[in-house]
């Protein structure tokens, strides 16, 4: 079931409960051959066993049975949104990340600064992971491009990753991408097409644009960021997106006050784009934990986000995700003394070491509330979950379950 | 979830990967009140348990709760139609199983060849299990019949059964059956009727195709195939259908080379219906596992079908159903040894033998890959599989987990 269609049949009631939607990002794994372990069963998580104990426990599909998703549309599965009807594209999310909003006919999309060979193939879609302070350089570099009736904002997102709002009449997203997703001597940079006649205006700005960008930066940023060897920096596009319209989490679910805490800027962006507030801006999970307990009070409901297990899953790092885990365990009696009303702690998808990707597999869920029929699953883990009373269910069943728990959900028929 | 419609909004990767559905025709049963083990609880089956112990299990619904299937409808589950969707005539199903393909406006029916008392009422809906080399000779007889404006092409299907093809202008499928599905002193075959006025023409060729087909028969099948007492030969009707539109499992999937290895008609029909090739034209499951050893080296996707099991269901016979069930399990190992990415083991439904007929209940599945994340379920049965990872879950969902374990779904949105 899909939480918002649900919801649009219900009544909800304010009746002043506080949610905690905790998001460990990447959470499924695989278990190693050596062991027969998973990254959950193998970290040592007693803080995440004690609390997932006094309530339910269950397995999530991200979007549908062997589909592996993409970050985004993965979160928007756990607000609550039918992932296969809501596709959000890449620009617009990375506007919303870096706080930026769009107005009705924009053009948002993500840029990479990549390095380029001296003839112009991408070598690296990544600039030697630039840092986020030599990004900022260079997208002030760029903001002196002048575009024939059309104006644009950029900013720098994270890294190597920046984002273009372009603002003028006329323009339609349905374009392509430059971005090759690929790297080599032979691999250049696509160029970008419109998909629809509509869309030749917003195509021809989107080269023009390009063009310069590639100008100025060729010399422009040498001193900003030297490259190694013969490289030069050029950009790369991707996602170019309209103003996304996504039915917003307050009118669906008779929620007010929602925070989204998150330390990428992605996640920010999925967040506002369903209607939450984005204040934290930091890089840290100990961080975030502090913006929790200073924000719990006044807000209803808390999407909180832990990145790193995530990341440490695409490196196929086995012992740096259980470690993280681990870490991640040590705060997570600060979550618990907050005694919100409803924890719900999910993850968007696996990201299994020994499969160095994201992955389809599902992902252990546990909820804890006062109201929980406990399950006798006293583990966070793959193994433990999957025995648990929720059995296996659809990722974006999840927001139904928190909201029920918190007695938000107005009894429905007579 | 209905695989083929989610299939519509991903995008699928070819990257070689190999996939064997292995379909056990009614493998699920019903306890013996003595033992209380079902069919499958009471074989030995060490290899399909070794193989299984590898992978994920669950139990299939075949089309909804509490609903016996057919055969056809049960493997369109399987191959990730939508079973309350997709009905496929009886007369198509049939055609399609000896080889022949239907054009746009032809009509097809099944055919039993039946024993019929003197004075017309059926007695036996299938002429002693009349051997199919004497249903090819009845077919030569029948060929000889002339209809105004209207060609056939009539072929025996096996043992007492058989398919005719008409085709000419303005037929249409909306008949009722001529088979009356039940037998005795008392019981005639029915008048094909149409079921809408443009069905009219067709109603009145089949009504004259059977009264000169029986004409012909009465006397013409004697020597033939000559029955007992005063019976004498005559046709049913069933399952008239027009030309199936399914969408080809290579538009859904992004396969290449499907092949269906089945040693009934009936099942050759539904996958080449569903898109897949049918080389094998054998009768022993012997032979099955060679043609699968042969092929399955330029093939990316084999559904494999094992059908005695289901027949020893039908006749109530138990012992023998287990005896079937342990004779392919010795065969097994040739399966495993080829190594295919993804095995999927499933039952296209439940026949217990205590039944003694196709029934609602759940089916045992197991899915074996290197990407699974194993459940500790280590035997294939009903008690073992219902505590699997899986689940209780929809047939129509296999499709969706085989192409996700074996790599070919490509990442979901951004």
């Amino acid at each position: 079931m899909i939480s918002s269609e649900i919801a649009s049949q219900l009544n909800f009631e304010d009746n002043g409960s506080k949610i905690v939607l905790f998001v460990i990002d990447g959470v499924g794994g695989l278990p190693l051959p050596e062991t027969g372990l998973t990254e959950l069963e193998t970290a040592k998580t007693p803080n995440l066993d004690k609390l997932v104990a006094k309530g339910i426990t269950g397995m999530t599909i991200p979007i549908a049975p062997g589909v592996t998703p993409g970050s985004g549309v993965a979160h928007l599965a756990l607000f609550g949104y039918d992932p296969l009807k809501y596709a959000i594209g890449r620009g617009a999310v990375a506007a919303y990340g870096v706080g930026l909003d769009m107005d009705e006919g924009n053009v948002a999309v993500r840029i990479n600064f990549a390095g380029y060979s001296p003839d112009g193939a991408v070598l690296d879609r990544r600039a030697g992971r630039l840092a986020t302070e030599k990004n900022e350089k260079l997208c002030e570099l760029l903001r002196e491009i002048e575009l024939p009736g059309v104006e644009f904002i950029m900013e720098a997102v994270l890294d190597y990753r920046s984002v273009v709002i372009f603002k003028g009449d006329n323009l339609h997203a349905h374009l392509t991408d430059s971005d090759p997703q690929a790297t080599g001597e032979n691999i250049f940079p696509r160029e970008v097409k419109a998909l629809d006649p509509t869309a030749e205006r917003m195509a021809e700005i989107a080269r023009t644009f390009i063009k310069k960008a590639n100008e100025i930066l060729r010399e422009g940023a040498r001193d900003i960021a030297p490259l190694p060897d013969d490289q030069h920096i050029g950009i790369l596009t991707r996602g170019y997106a309209g103003k996304p319209h996504l039915p917003q989490m307050q009118d669906l679910y008779g929620l007010k006050k929602m925070e989204a805490i998150a330390t990428y800027p992605d996640y920010r962006g999925v967040a506002r784009l369903a209607g939450m507030d984005v204040v934290y801006d930091g890089h840290e999970l100990e961080t975030e934990f502090d913006r929790l307990e200073d924000c719990l009070e006044e807000r209803d409901f808390i999407f909180f986000h832990v990145k790193k297990t995530d990341s440490a899953g695409e490196d196929g790092d086995f012992d740096r995700k259980v470690h993280l885990l681990e870490e991640m365990d040590k705060l997570v009696p600060r979550l618990e003394a907050l005694k919100p009303d409803v924890i719900a702690i999910a993850g968007d998808h696996s990201t299994p070491a020994t499969f160095k990707a994201h992955s389809w597999h599902p992902v252990p869920f546990a909820l804890i509330s006062e109201w929980c029929r406990p399950d006798g699953v006293e583990v966070f883990s793959e193994a433990a979950c999957k025995r648990g009373t929720l059995g296996r269910f659809q990722a974006a069943e999840v927001m139904l379950y928190a909201l029920g728990h918190a007695q938000r959900i107005a009894k429905f028929g007579a």
